[in-house]
C-alpha cells in the first residue's frame, strides 16, 4: 500500500505546485491569517477529512481515521507569512504589498494537503489515525503551537512530525539530528538609568553610557565563563542607544539583545546572569539597571526513536546518502512545544534551487525554493507514517 | 576726572537699561547678526566715535582717541543671541520667535556703549586711546574673535579687557582669577565599524557595539592615568548609538563627545590618547575606529598683571570684599583669542536677581539678570582704564 | 579462539592486580622513567614478545606476529606517574616520596601486559600482528607519543587503539565517541610592559596593571564573539602577577593561561585573537604586550569506523547498555598523535570504586580506582582485535 | 634684635653642619628612635630650654619663655630616618646598616636646635614664647604628630610652623602655597574571592582574576567621572596578584593601591566609590570583594595668613624673587595634623646641590642636600617669629 501512496504523491506534484503558488500569491501575516486557514479547511473538507477550524485561534486541524487499528500520528505544517515586500519576478509573486511567504510555509502547507489527499484515498486500509495540524503564527512569538496544543490538537496523538524546507540546503537531502535541533530565544532589554549632567561636569551626574558600556563588556563573561564550554549559548546585544548631544551626559542608556541556547538549565542561567551583571555592575557604577527578559520559543528537541523513523524512511526512499546528520541551528521554531507533549521529530529538507543566482536565505525579499522539496516532504511523511505504525 | 566719569555712568544707568531691553527684544543668532551691529555702529557714530563696521565679517570696532598720550586699551562686548524661545513674562521679552538673549550679551553691549558715551565726554582730557570691540558670534564656533583679530581689531592695542555677567553669582561682586579661567573645547566623534551579522551568529561578523563599549570604558583612563592629577581635564561621551534590532549585530556604532581642558599640552595629549585608544582597542576587537576631533575655542588665559588692575579697580570702587578669587570654569569663551595676542584679563560680574524664583542658569528659556551688573561693568571698565594708564 | 582468550584474561586478573600494585609502589615521573620501561620490557621478553627498548627515548614496543595473515593493530598504554605525594592508606601505596600513579597509567600498563600474555599463548593461530606500545611521558608535554611515532612505533600499523580508565565513571561501562574526544591545549603567556612610576604620579608612567586588566577583560570576547557557538573553546587565565608596593605603579604585569579547543581552525583563531587583543589593546593603553603561545597536545580525534569496532566489541562482551556515548572532555591526551597517522580510537573505561568515600578525581593525592577496569580493558582489546581482523 | 639673631645664626652654621652630620651617622627608624630624642633633649637642656621627653611616646618638646608678652609660636622638626642602605661616599655616611637619613630630617632637627640656641641667647628680650616640637615617626603612619598633639604639645600654642628641605628644588628659594600643599593618603586592599576550578572548566567556578580585572578597569571611573575635574585625586593600584598555575583558575585575587587627594570630601567620596565599585562589580561577576581602606595622613592645609608671614619673612631676608608660589604635591606629611588644631603654615626650602651629579630624589640611597638650607630654615623661623609677634 505504501508504494501506491508514493506513486499517488508523485502524480499530485503538479497540484502541490499549484496550491503552493496560490498561497504564495495571497500571503497573510502571523496572527492575522483569515483566508489561508479558510482555504486549507475547505480543501480538507472537500477531501472528506474531519476538520476543526479556529483551533487555538486560527489553526486548522484535520483528522483522518484509518480503517484499521494503529497509532495516532500528527503531522504539522505552518501557514503564516512575513512582513517583507516580495521583489521576485515570477508569475506567482505575492499580490499583497509588504507581505510575502519568504520562509516556505506555503510549501509546507501544500505538501501536507497533498499528503492528506493521498492518504484519504486509502483511508479504509490505513492502520491508525492521521492528525493534520495546520498551524498559524509560527513566525511571531507567542506563536500558534502553544495555543493549538492548549486547544487540544495533540489529544490522543502518540507521535508528532514536522519538516522545514531549506533554501540553502541541498535539494533531495534530508537533514536530521537527535536531541536539540533549534535554539530557544529570549529577548533582553536593559535600561540603565544614570543622572543627566553637562558633559563638562561629570561629577554632578551619573554617566549611564559608561555604566551600560561596562555592562556590555561584562555580559561577554556569561558565555566565556559561566556556560559549560560543551554547551551552546549566544548572548548578543543588537542595540545600544543613549544621548542626544555630544556635550550632555544623558540620564539613560538602553541595550537590547537576544539569548539563544539549547539547554534549558543554561537558558535559565543566562537570564539570571544577565540580571546579576546588569543590576550589580550598574550599582557599582552608581547607576540603576532594569532588566526585562521576554521568553520566546523553547528549544526544539527531537526524540531519537522518532528521529530514527525519519532516518529509516529517508534511507528507504532515497538511499542512505540522502540522510545527513546536521548540527543544531540557532534560529527558533515553535514546533518545540509539540515534542514537549508527545514524542516526535522535526527535520530539514533541502530545497536549494539549481540556478545559484536564485538562491537566497530565508526571510529575504527574493526568497524562493525548489518546489520538488514539497514532494519529498509529502513522501517522507507517508513513509514515516507507515514505518511508525510497524 | 575718574570720579566724574563714575558719576556720569551712574546717571547713564537708565539709558543702559533701555538699550539692553531694546537689544533683548530684537535678538539675532550668532553669525546672522545684521540689525544689532548696525544699531551699535549708529549709536557710536552718534557719539562721535570713529567706527569700523563689518570687522571680521559682522563686528563693530569703535576708537576713542584721547587728547593725551597713553596706552591703547581695548574693551570687548559680545552681541549675539541663542536659538532659545524666550518664555519670560516681561515687557522686554524677545519678539523674535526661537531667538533669545539668554546669556546676557545684551547687557555687555549696553554697558560698553554707556562706557563709550561717558568716555567720549572727556575725550580731550583722556590719556591714551580706547578701542571698543563689539563682537559677533561668540556662542558658535569658530566664533567672531579670531575673525575680528585677523581683521585688525587689536592693531596698536596694548591691553584688552572683557567681562561676563553671571546670573548665579552674587550681584555686586567681581570674580577674578589669574591664569586659566575658562576651558578649551574640542568635539570628538568616533565611528566604530565592525561587520554586521545575525545576533545568533556573532562569529560571522565583528560586533561594533562591543568594540565601542571597550573604547568607552578605556577612554576613562585618559583622565585617570594620562593627565597630571594637578591639571584639569574632562573627556565625556554624550552619545552612543548603534543598531536597529535586538537580534541583529549592526555594522557600526557611533560615539560623540567633548573634551574640556585648560592646559594646551594636556589638550593635545587628550586628543592623541583618544585616537590611540579608539584606533587600537578597535583593532584589538577586530573592528576599525575612525576618530574625528573638531577643535573648538582655546582656553582663556588671564595675564596676572592685567588681572591685578581689575582687582585694584574693584577694591577701589566697591571695597576688597567685592573682589572674589574664583575657580576656573569649564564653559568656553572666545575672548581667549584676544589674550593670546595682547596682555589682558577677563572676569565675571555677579548679576543674580534678588528674587530667587527668577534666578535661572545661562542658556535657560527663563534667563534674566540683575541689570545693575551693567553699571558695575561700565564703572569697572572706566576704573581699569585709568588704573592701567598709570 | 576469542572465547578462549577472554577466559585466559579472566584467569590473569590476579596477576594484573599484582603487576599494577608493583608499578603503583614504584612510580616514575614523566621523561624520567628508567625502571618502569625496563620492567615492562623484561616482562614482554619473558613472554617471548619481540621487544624494542628506548623507542623515542624511553618507550617500549613489543610485537606479536600472528601465524596467519591479517592486519597489524597497535594497542597503547602509557606508564608515567605524577609529582604528587601519595597519601592513601593502602599496602601498595607509592614508596617514592612526592611521586604517585595518580592517573591510572599503572592500570593501563598492567592491562596491556596481560593482553600480551594471553595473545602470545595463541600466537600461531592469530591473524595479523599486534603492536604493544608502552609509552612514556604522557603527562608532560611534549609527551612521548610523537617521539615514539617518529621513532617508528607505528610503522606497518593499520589501526591503533587505546583506553583510559576513569575513577569517576561507572565501573563496567565503556565510554565512546566519534570525532573529537579530548581537547588540544596551548599555554599562553602575556607580558605587558608599561613604565613604572610613583602611584601618586600616574601620568609619568604607563600602568601595566591597567593595560593587563583591559586585556584580561577583552580576552573573554574570543569565546563570546569569535568562536562559532556550536564549537567548544575555553580561554582561561590562571595567573595575573604585577607589582610589589601599593603606592608604586610597576613596569610589568604578567598573565598566564591555557587554551582548550577541539577544532584545529578554531584553535588557530584563538591564538591569533589572543595576540591581536593583547598587542593592540596594550598599544591603546600606551603599553606593549608580548605574547608567547606554546602549543601543547593536539585534540584527540576518533575515527568512527575504528570506534564502531569498540562499540561492537563492547556490546558483545557486556551488552548494549555497557557502551555509553559520551561528550568530549577538556583534558588533553597525546594519544591524539597516533590517530593523526593511522585510523584508530580511544575510549574511557569506568573504574569508580563502590565505596564512594574512596572516589577521588584523577591527579588527586588519594586517587585510586576499581581494578576490575583493567580486566575490562584487556578483554576489550582482545575483542577489538578479533573484530578488526574480520 | 632680629638682626642680631640672624647674625648669630650665621655664626652657628658650622655647628649646624656638625650636628646634622652626627645625626646622619646615627639614624634611627620611625617609632624606634631612642638615641636621637635623647641627644636632642640633652642639647636643649644644655641650652637651658625647658624640656619634656617622651611626648606622645618618643617626642621631645622644648619651651622658651620670652621675657616679654607675646604669642606662643611652635616650630616643628621631625627626626626619624628610613630603612634604606646609605651608599654615599662621604665621611658622615650612616654607620647603621640599612638605616639612613634619606629625607633630610637630620637637617630639620639641626636647624631647629640652632634656632633654639640663638633664641635662648635673647630670651629675656623676646616677646611671647617659642615651642620647639621635635617629632618622631613622620615617615610611618600613624606618625608621631597626632600622638604628640594628644599629649599636649600644642597646648597654648597660637601658631605653628614647619619646613621641609627639598633636594630637587633650587637652593636659596622658599616654596610657599596657601591652602592644600600635600595630599592625604589612604591605602586600599581589595580581596576578590571567586571559586577555584580547573582552567578547562570555568563554569564550575568563579574567576576572581576576571572579576578583579573588571574592578581594576572600573576604578578608573572614580577619577574620570566622580571627582570634580577642578579637584585633584589619584587612585592607583600598585599590586595585582592571583594564581599559581596557568591552567587553574584560583580562588582569590588581591589588589593593593593608594588614594591621594587634598579635599576631605572628595577623599571620603573616593573611599566610598572604591567600596561600591569593588563590592558590586564583584557581585555582578559572581565573586565577592572585601575592601579594606587604611587611612594614612590627612592632607596638609596652610592657613593663608600664617603663610603670608612666611612670604613676608622670605621677602625681607632674601628678596621677593626668593619666594616662589608652588603647586600642591602628592606626597604626604603629618604636619597636616598641627594645622588642624592651630593656624599655621608649612613650606619647602630648596636644598639642591650645585654638583648635579650628586642630586638625587628623597628616599634615594644616595640622597644628600645642600646644608646651607639649614641656615635658611633657621633664619626664616627667626624672621617668622618676629613678624608673627607684630
Amino acid at each position: 500500500m505504501e508504494k501506491l501512496i508514493q506513486q499517488k504523491l508523485e502524480l499530485l506534484f503538479d497540484e502541490m505546485v499549484e496550491v503552493r503558488r496560490h498561497l504564495h500569491m495571497y500571503p497573510e501575516l502571523s496572527h492575522q491569517e483569515v483566508d489561508t486557514p479558510a482555504y486549507i479547511a475547505a480543501k480538507l473538507e472537500a477531501l472528506g477529512v474531519e476538520v476543526k477550524r479556529g483551533v487555538g485561534g486560527r489553526g486548522v486541524v484535520g483528522t483522518i481515521r484509518g480503517g484499521k487499528p494503529g497509532k495516532t500520528i500528527a503531522f504539522r505544517a505552518d501557514f503564516d507569512a512575513l512582513p517583507i515586500q516580495d521583489v521576485k519576478d515570477v508569475p506567482y509573486k505575492s499580490t499583497i504589498p509588504g507581505v510575502m511567504h519568504a520562509c516556505g510555509h506555503d510549501g509546507h502547507t501544500s505538501a501536507l494537503l497533498a499528503f492528506a489527499k493521498a492518504m484519504m484515498e486509502v483511508k479504509e486500509e490505513l492502520p491508525g489515525n492521521i492528525v493534520l495540524i495546520h498551524q498559524f503564527g509560527e513566525e511571531l512569538s507567542p506563536g500558534g503551537a502553544r495555543a493549538m496544543i492548549e486547544d487540544g490538537c495533540l489529544e490522543g496523538v502518540e507521535l508528532v512530525y514536522g519538516a522545514h524546507l531549506q533554501s540553502k540546503m541541498e535539494s533531495g537531502k534530508i537533514y536530521v539530528r537527535d536531541g536539540f535541533l533549534q535554539a530557544s530565544e529570549d529577548t533582553v532589554k536593559i535600561v540603565v538609568r544614570g543622572s543627566g549632567t553637562h558633559g563638562a561636569e561629570p561629577h554632578n551626574g551619573v554617566d549611564p553610557i559608561l555604566a551600560a558600556s561596562h555592562i556590555m563588556v561584562a555580559l561577554q563573561t556569561i558565555v566565556s565563563r559561566n556556560a559549560d564550554p560543551l554547551k551552546e549559548l549566544v548572548v548578543s546585544i543588537g542595540k545600544f542607544h543613549a544621548g542626544d548631544a555630544d556635550n550632555v551626559i544623558p540620564s539613560e542608556a538602553v541595550l537590547e539583545g537576544t539569548i539563544r541556547v539549547f539547554d534549558p538549565e543554561l537558558r535559565k542561567l543566562a537570564s539570571r546572569r544577565i540580571r546579576e551583571i546588569a543590576e550589580n555592575v550598574a550599582i557599582g557604577l552608581g547607576a540603576k539597571a532594569t532588566v526585562t527578559i521576554d521568553n520566546g520559543y523553547d528549544a526544539l528537541w527531537n526524540h531519537s526513536e522518532a528521529m530514527d523513523t525519519v532516518r529509516l524512511a529517508g534511507h528507504e526512499l532515497y538511499g542512505t546518502d540522502a540522510v545527513v546528520e546536521t548540527s543544531p541551528v540557532m534560529p527558533v521554531e515553535d514546533f518545540s512545544y509539540y515534542t514537549q507533549v508527545v514524542p516526535g521529530a522535526y527535520f530539514f529538507v533541502g530545497a536549494k534551487l539549481q540556478d545559484e543566482s536564485l538562491v537566497f536565505p530565508h526571510h529575504h525579499e527574493q526568497f524562493d525554493f525548489d518546489e520538488s522539496a514539497m514532494l519529498l516532504i509529502a513522501k517522507l511523511f507517508a513513509a514515516i507514517y507507515f514505518k511508525a505504525q510497524q
